[in-house]
């Protein structure tokens, strides 16, 4: 049979990192793509008991049966006080819904606010999987250009007024895939100008518990005084993300429309990936687990900083975040990192390319390292090999 | 701050059961609405010592990673011997996706062939999620006439050449609302009268294996050579809703489409959901599970139709099912259920407006009563209190 997909499936293609993990199960293949935890930060053990705990007890019955699509209700009420370490105060459980992963809450406000054709700004790069929805929404990403400290805020305005976008999109701390956090100040200018202009910010923020290094700055919907923010964070980072648990924080109207978009996409989230989430935050996990990997996650990232700097041709400049996963490198022009990719493979070392992070992915001389999921000795080793490549050794 | 939301938005309202969901925490409701299954029904304890084996297990860091958009490889393997019960043979691992619970199968098929605007033929009444799916994705649906053999031949195809539907949405055993089950005769002319004019069958069977009486009629699937049916199931009415898990069959083509749209909607299904389901299905549970159930839903069938008898009005017909949860029920003209729906809540019984599930909602003397989820006691309680507001006493 002939099929007649719709409009959106024209050009939609996997994105660049699922289709990379289809490589990975290969066990020899190193991998700096993906931005997976590492083994030893998966809280197995913590989660066992927890679970335990769960199928032991009365409420089993319950998470095993059909649920609120708002989320169950103990997970909505640890979620605000999980919000509070972000600086986010003054909420109830009307402004949380729980989502199956980070990603569903980036879905469900593409779904709740986006037409087709309509435009939406992102920061140049900007995590992949986000050009990858706009397109199932048939929706245009627009990069508004950066510096260290974040959105430039001239192109910005420029760019609100040419292309009047739905929402802006950004990750402000330890940014996919520049490892970048924006200053406060930055964060304050933006929320004002996306105020200004009527226009909502959705701050993604999967990453900001992750710091090794510096001081934490607080999240920009912690800034937000008239809903005009939406935070959207998720539990895969810092419990699992095998589980696809997060959670939404927003005024209760956007909660209202996302949870009617949930109801039709997923019904609810897993509840006993909820519940186990749950019994991680009540039980107080999370400082001690954070403790447990913060070392680790930053000795790999000052390891790989190490192996950049040892075999990586002298043109390449790389980021140095104090947080997150990854660490972002550029070439000198003339090199496109798509070229030596397949090569990477080959040789059992991966990597994203650049180019899929940017709006129109016209940067080609860039690539994503991610540090966390690999061993010590497999950083030394892949990096090594990189290093061979793209001098053209290997 | 003013939110401009979507057009898709605009009257989206919740789906008429997850509405009443709210009122059931109401510890005394007595609920023939929603579609649980019975508590009874919750393998509660086999979980529980399903959980504690893969926690214990080597596999455990591979489930609480992030896996595949495709699905847990185990699950899929073993959703193939699943579907096997359903008559459907000569499948592949590329012929599965896992999904995030039956809904989500429907939200996919409609991400892959739906533009704004396209239509879909449903039988009336359907299921009402599939009304409401439909408007997140701005598509309409028109109602096939039916009779007891299942939809209409000559009304299909008469929709069929009039609106030029992407595709027809079927539940051909044990349908919701009614408890139809299609003849075998009538799949057959479904399926050619599809490949007649070029239009995919979604089939949906979340309820075929909850028959307790008479004998199983194949799939629609099973009789397909030519890649034109869906399969679409859920393991929430034979493992737990609350894990949020099924499994789509379909041409490798389709697959591949709707895994685009997965990743970008969750990236994939709780591992954890997916690897229990796994575990459930390998350990050959699933047969001593049913042979728990079944009597017990017979016999919560056979007292709500004696209550029905008992203290329901005269004119009131109902149909009567050989399997799922549902009982569909008619009153003479003149009844219209809504203005009977406050009342009975206030006397704390919930069913569900028969007009809800029509593509116009312009059936108004008919309601659906689910059978699997009360106790014995609370369906004599229940339904002599609905007879007793029909009939004007209450």
């Amino acid at each position: 049979m002939e099929y007649g997909f719709s409009g959106k499936m024209n050009g939609l293609q996997a994105n660049a990192i699922r289709e990379i993990f289809k490589y990975l199960s290969d066990p020899e293949m190193i991998s700096f793509a993906g931005g997976m935890p590492n083994r030893a930060a998966l809280p197995a053990e913590i989660l066992s008991e927890l679970s335990a705990n769960i199928f032991r007890s009365g409420d089993i019955y319950g998470i095993l049966q059909y649920g609120a699509t708002e989320g169950y209700m103990p997970l909505r009420e640890s979620s605000i006080a999980f919000a509070a370490r972000s600086g986010i105060t003054g909420i109830g459980i009307e402004n949380t819904l729980i989502i199956s992963g980070g990603q569903q809450g980036i879905d469900l406000t593409c779904k709740i606010f986006l037409d087709k054709g309509d435009c939406v700004l992102v920061e140049d790069p900007t995590y992949l999987a986000v050009l990858h929805i706009l397109k199932t929404h048939e929706a245009k990403a627009y990069g508004v250009k950066a510096d260290e400290d974040g959105m430039d805020i001239g192109d910005l305005e420029e760019k609100i007024k040419r292309y009047k976008p739905k929402f802006i999109y950004v990750v402000p701390t330890f940014g996919n895939p520049t490892g970048k956090t924006y200053s406060l100040e930055r964060r304050k200018k933006i929320l004002e100008t996306a105020l200004k202009y009527n226009v909502v910010i959705l701050e993604d923020d999967p990453y900001s518990h992750l710091r090794f290094d510096g001081e934490s700055v607080p999240s920009i919907k912690s800034l937000d005084k008239t809903g005009s923010v939406i935070y959207n964070t998720s539990f895969s980072k810092i419990i699992s993300p095998g589980l696809r648990c997060g959670v939404c924080i927003a005024d209760p109207k956007i909660i209202a429309k996302m949870t009617l978009c949930k109801q039709a996409a997923d019904v609810h989230t897993s509840s006993l990936s909820q519940a186990l989430s749950d019994a991680f935050f009540r039980g107080g996990y999370l400082d001690g687990h954070l403790k447990s990997i913060l070392p680790v996650y930053k000795n790999k990232k000052i390891l790989m900083k190490d192996a950049i700097k040892k075999y990586m041709p002298e043109d390449f400049k790389s980021t140095d975040p104090k947080g997150g996963l990854f660490i972002f490198g550029e070439f000198g022009n003339g090199i496109n990192t798509a070229d030596y990719f397949y090569k990477a493979l080959k040789n059992k070392v991966a990597y994203v390319n650049g180019a899929d992070f940017f709006a129109d992915g016209s940067v080609l001389n860039t690539l994503r390292l991610n540090f966390s999921n690999s061993s010590d000795e497999q950083i030394d080793v892949g990096m090594k090999k990189l290093g061979d490549i793209f001098k053209g050794n290997l």
